[in-house]
């Protein structure tokens, strides 16, 4: 294998190849932090034609690739495995193009995603994708994983903000698609194949992404809940109520939300008693004054209907953000709760309360206690189980008694980490046979030997 | 080809397989009334295993198929050509079941739009997609062209507005992927696969649909403006103001709204004065007085501003309806336009001036006179072009004309009505090589024979 990488030596220059002790750790594993694994070489390509000048070489080669952006995955998809060379895109960022009058912006693959989001805002727009790793997860990453967060229940996931991209496939073809158009049917959607696919049948190097005017009026609310039930009639009330504005709905259960208050002493609930779940709100809109009315008025009427069994609205932006430390207090918590195993799994609503039920009963089976915070996006049909125990031989165990609840539940076993490595064996308990073995056919027809992130998603 | 007729008969009952007087005309053509062609059977599927079946026999057989929805399309592609075997799917229909918890419709693929939106509204929900066709288009025929319409300003296309799908790949392999969830990454989103693709990939036979909350108030203005950048500024300033309840903005040039009032004796323009462009702004939400008052201050800063010369608010739903008419009237007028060129394209907002008047000056030096109405969905970069000559030899040129221009502005020569036969030798114009290559090799993977609407989208 020395030779290929002497071969991108010879051709992009002996400093553009990190081998050996240049190869900084983090070039070595993701977020997971399992299987750590330092890759035969790092290239951090600066432009779309030398990613693709790499991959033909590779290609050429059969060379391994793993593609990297902000290593903030947590499903062992950027780490390498043996004998792969790592594509970093890094140094591919900087923001290209912001239309306004088409309201997009175009944009390099290996930029964060908090300087899209400033760069929209310093603009006067909204790019709504959110989530927890902003500072350093890339738009690279936000496409190959189809990213999701807090905010999909009104703008939908990565797959839906994304116009037009640029991609290059694993024989170095450069195929840029970069529409910056709402409605283009001129044959197939390609941008669909590179989206979600997770660096499998394509690099994507470069993105057109859609904006949204600002909406400057953001109204937050904490509500305590009796049940399950009375979570999803409350979902789908201010779904109701509000016509498109709610703009997030995170579901809190009791285990979950104590958990975090014990372990951050700096939060407080706001209400006097414990109640079995705790549901976030936000609307956000462009009338404050009408917006506030809107929520209180249909808080009210859940207050008094018995759905809602307490509710506070915050009253300043302060105020907003400690009832969101308490929804994002699960990254602060996580040394407390190792090893830890996070899942992040999909059932319909309607199966939500069966499966945590399975899943809390197999649980209680296992000889010594099993530790199982829930939140989640209800509305997206997303929960996320926070799972700890004390017994490491159990790990693997407490997966099972997970993903075969998730299969018979009709379930997903990634809502929007991506499947990686970690959960690639898994798989068969969302899809199909047949459905594998589509995706086998893309695969193959555009990565036929293979080299682009091996043995992610699908089974080698 | 007789051979593979007979094997159907045997295999299905001679009744199922309709020939000669039996396939009725209807099976001939599309709305594209162009190149009717007789095929040489039409079945009727009842059941996605039937589909599979047929298309197993066919593919042994490397029997070419077309695949019939509701027959609207306008771009030929589920026109017959010679010797095809036409798979309608008029017997595939009804819905299957509604999840109020999920907010979803599980549904046939020959189940009519009407009967789709109906059944939503029934149980209380919207399902958002709207289009001329309603009546007649059919759920699979809205899949396989990514139907637009009007409303995709607000909920996207229909791509947006599918959670999961069944198809039947051209070798007889089901392949269900009925997602219910609005996460899901657990591998390959497939469906994506069979959305946009105009049946060249599979035969789409079941859906799962997304619904929302109905929107119970709805706001109709028509809008006299100074000039398109006029009209460009109105969008965004209602986008900006009414944070997401602006649910159609249809730009209407004064060539296209003068001829539609001069053809429709019934149609009355509200304004005294002649202007040269005309917007349709729709809102829609769940309070009434307030969606009408934030519309009404909307409007009243752009009379004020000077951006909006004159503006009516729709009274009553009989008002709101008689302004659609005028919108809707390029039906109506259709016969006055014979023959008639319907151009669908899209081209960003900020070359959609420059586009217009380069068409227009190259209409002006053709020697008879062209006729060219312009109207469309400004805010998803969609114009509608409705162009006719008397001189019948000239509509081939004047459909190079309109392409190129297309290409030279980098936009779409086709925004939602699809590709088919009739505008897939004009496809290089807004897809590169490299794109029309990945195409051919998605294609070949997943109809290896090329079966399956042979020569739509791509050329043979």
């Amino acid at each position: 294998m020395g030779n290929v990488v002497d071969l991108l030596r010879t051709r992009f220059g002996a400093g553009a190849v990190l081998t050996g002790a240049e190869a900084d750790a983090r070039y070595r594993v993701d977020f997971s932090h399992e299987n750590a694994c330092a890759p035969l070489a790092v290239l951090r390509p600066t432009s779309t034609d030398e990613v693709a000048a790499i991959l033909r070489e590779c290609h050429r080669a059969r060379q391994r690739v793993v593609v990297q952006g902000g290593l903030t995955g947590l499903a062992g998809g950027a780490t390498p495995q043996a004998n792969e060379i790592a594509i970093s895109l890094e140094r591919l960022t900087g923001i290209e193009q912001i239309d306004r009058a088409a309201q997009t912006m175009t944009v390099r693959a290996g930029t964060p995603l908090q300087v899209v989001q400033q760069a929209a805002a310093d603009a006067g727009y909204l790019f709504p994708l959110d989530l927890g790793a902003r500072g350093s997860c890339t738009i690279g990453g936000n496409i190959a994983t189809n990213a999701g967060g807090n905010q999909v229940i009104r703008f939908g996931m990565m797959r839906n903000l994304v116009l037009g991209l640029e991609a290059v496939l694993a024989d170095g073809t450069v195929v840029s698609s970069m529409n910056r158009m709402l409605k283009n049917n001129a044959g197939y959607d390609l941008k669909q194949l590179f989206i979600g696919t997770e660096g499998t049948l394509g690099v994507v190097t470069r993105a057109v992404l859609r904006l949204w005017p600002k909406l400057p009026s953001k109204v937050t609310a904490l509500c305590a809940l009796r049940g399950f039930d009375e979570a999803v009639e409350l979902l789908h009330g201010l779904q109701a109520r509000l016509g498109g504005s709610l703009s997030a709905f995170e579901a809190m259960w009791a285990g979950y939300f104590h958990y975090v208050l014990e372990h951050m002493p700096a939060l407080r609930s706001p209400f006097s008693e414990r109640h079995p779940l705790y549901a976030l709100v936000e609307v956000e809109g462009t009338d404050h004054a009408a917006d506030t009315a809107h929520l209180e008025a249909a808080l009210g009427e859940s207050l008094d209907s018995g759905v809602v069994a307490d509710a506070v609205l915050a009253q300043s932006a302060r105020e907003s953000k400690n009832l969101w430390a308490i929804r994002d207090g699960i990254g602060d918590v996580t040394p407390t709760l190792q090893p830890l195993l996070a899942f992040d799994v999909s059932v319909t609503v309607e199966s939500m309360a069966a499966f945590l039920a399975a899943v809390g009963a197999a649980f209680a089976r296992f000889p010594d206690p099993v530790t199982n915070l829930v939140f989640g996006h209800i509305g997206d049909s997303n929960l996320h189980l926070a799972v700890t125990t004390h017994r490491a031989r159990d790990l693997g165990k407490l997966c099972d008694v997970v993903y075969e609840a998730v299969g018979q539940h009709a379930g997903s076993i990634s809502a929007e980490h991506g499947v990686g490595t970690l959960r690639r064996d898994y798989l068969h308990h969302s899809r199909s046979a047949a459905e594998l073995e589509v995706m086998r056919r893309l695969k193959a027809a555009l990565d036929p030997h293979g080299i682009l992130n091996a043995g992610r998603v699908l089974p080698d």
